[in-house]
């Protein structure tokens, strides 16, 4: 579910300098996706043992636990946090298994690793640890729709994905509509329509998101996901992101002005992105029904090496997050001028304001299939 | 299981003409490749039904069939033959169901298309049938290990791949192995220690496909299988192949002659493949002994419209399936070098006795899993 993929220097498996998070995902805090991602799948690591331990329910009271155990890690990137992620669910799987004294029964570990069609599986095969416990596939295509066969999963992980809309609403790129988002590139500091429309296709995509893993997922199996969302009773509009996004729709403006893109092509450019409550995460599961919330839980703010972002991290940090979809939308050759401009104005305010000041959290959720 | 898989000018969906076969996998020959490959899945479809109808046997009696039915594609390549082969695959077993009456139950079909890790999957998910009514999975790694857990695997298919080896006999590259291949790049008029030594290569090779497929494939399952083999009665030294490898050998040596290659490269470049005969496939099935042959059948010799190849075609061919063995051992640089020689090679001599004048031929079989 990552919009940038292609990490540099793969042969030599170190990342570049230039591009030192390119297959991160947070919206534009370098701090909350890869190495916040790191530290959020090591904390969730605790809960983990303890959730599977008590609310896993797959056929262990009619003594009947599955002989292959299938796991699903929607929007996973190239890796490596989704096999550290994978590791974990497997150790907590064994721990359980254990416990119960199933110790005759030792299932076999299926794992699939989903991600858009889009994204490097060449390089997350290749990367794939060698001495791995499971049974490896990759799963093409968007996880607003089904992509997995019926009651064919176990547990299913996702980690800083769903809060990538499956697209841009359609209204806010209508000429003719209230909603057309024109002069902005996201829903922060606009007009209720365009916030409106925003909010209705999370709705609608959570809604398919729901529909879609309440017929992949048997009863009784779980279901972690790992938010990047916005603190209850916060306005959307005020939503996360919006400076650093708005400084991507500022810098863009510049460049109308200047003539390096087209008027046209920036006002049909918007983010699509939305960062729920976890409120309104709660209201999306009970309006499904087919899952119960057993854990809802907002996560400890993480600083990196407890030190605010530079101008240039938190640079680097947008780029890597939305530096392919600008290249898709307005051609490669004005990226670099982007980011040049975006680090200017980043460096005219302090950094850490963009990074740290906003409304922004990430929580965790343990859903159950009942 | 193809050694070359990247398709020139994958954008605009075209082959380009200098790599007509670039994802093509026979070992020289143009014709039994990408070309009468679609011809012979072609031709397997109407067998598919009549084998499913008949032999399939997972369930249907003690009226449990399952309901997500498992298919793996083994050394698929990038398609769209893979494609077709699976379409007729769901065919054949969605008309076994209405055959049976079981119009109430529909599966599910989940497909796994397997590949060497360094198999393109990117492009294969890409073009991936969009209107496809199965779950689509990609499975890296090689077949003559365990790729899938156990009994999840209700129909294999594979074609054209088995005639890869796992690897090189590592006596041919042995300096002080009486089996050291010097001076040749395949086992073809070679010592009768190399043939030993390819031979035995090829006997743990099956007995690994083998004891992993009878894991992995549930009892009634089938397996149907393509391979391009030779004729019973031929000795290994005149096996498939030979003149087109014999060829690259000899320009291999011109080149080290000139100094373009070095010596010590070309004696450690050894081409991994071996054609079994029909015989040599039915006496390994016996030997693992988890599979019952229903039909072993040799397939008639496919012409591509009615035509002999062109020298161009044949070079074509065979540098579409060894140039990137080629590319990986000696490096890109000889990689046009070594072809336009072998292109003067085949044009000296008739192309077609390079490309038909051979004892090899391809035969299909089909395996129950006891």
């Amino acid at each position: 579910m990552r919009l940038e993929r292609k990490m540099e220097a793969k042969e030599s498996g170190k990342l570049s300098e230039a591009y030192p998070m390119k297959s991160g995902d947070g919206p534009y805090s370098y701090a909350k996706t890869s190495v916040s991602q790191k530290v959020v799948i090591d904390f969730t690591k605790q809960l983990m043992n303890k959730e599977v331990g008590e609310k896993l329910d797959i056929g262990f009271s009619s003594s009947s636990p599955p002989e292959v155990f299938s796991i699903a890690d929607l929007g996973c990137s190239v890796g490596p946090n989704t096999f550290s992620a994978v590791e974990n669910i497997i150790e907590a799987v064994e721990l359980k298994f254990e416990t119960l004294g199933l110790t005759s029964i030792k299932p076999e570990f299926q794992v699939f690793f989903n991600d858009h069609t889009s994204n490097d599986f060449n390089m997350l095969f290749k990367s794939l640890p060698p001495n791995r416990r499971y049974y490896a596939a990759g799963v093409p295509g968007s996880f607003y729709g089904r992509i997995f066969p019926e009651a064919s999963l176990h547990f299913v992980h996702s980690s800083f994905a769903v809060h990538w809309l499956s697209q841009v609403p359609e209204e806010v790129m209508d000429k003719s509509s209230p909603a057309w988002n024109k002069g902005r590139v996201y829903f922060s500091n606009s007009r209720d329509e365009v916030i409106k429309a925003y909010k209705d296709q999370h709705q609608n995509d959570m809604e398919a998101f729901f529909k879609a893993r309440a017929e992949e997922v048997v009863c009784g199996g779980l279901m972690i996901l790992i938010i990047l969302g916005i603190a209850d009773g916060i306005h959307p509009s005020e939503s996360g992101g919006h400076r650093g996004f708005d400084l991507i729709g500022s810098c863009l403006m510049d460049m109308v002005e200047k003539g390096t893109v087209s008027e046209e092509k920036f006002d049909s450019f918007n983010i699509p992105t939305y960062l729920m409550s976890p409120h309104e995460f709660e209201e999306a599961v009970k309006r499904n029904g087919s899952f119960t919330a057993e854990r809802i839980q907002v996560l400890p703010h993480v600083k990196v090496n407890g030190a605010s972002l530079t101008a240039q991290q938190v640079t680097n940090c947008v780029r890597s997050t939305l530096g392919e979809l600008i290249k898709q939308h307005f051609g490669e050759e004005i990226v670099d001028e982007l980011f040049d401009l975006y680090l200017k104005k980043v460096e005219e305010v302090h950094p850490s304001s963009i990074a740290e000041a906003d409304k922004t959290l990430s929580f965790l959720a343990v859903l159950k299939r009942n």
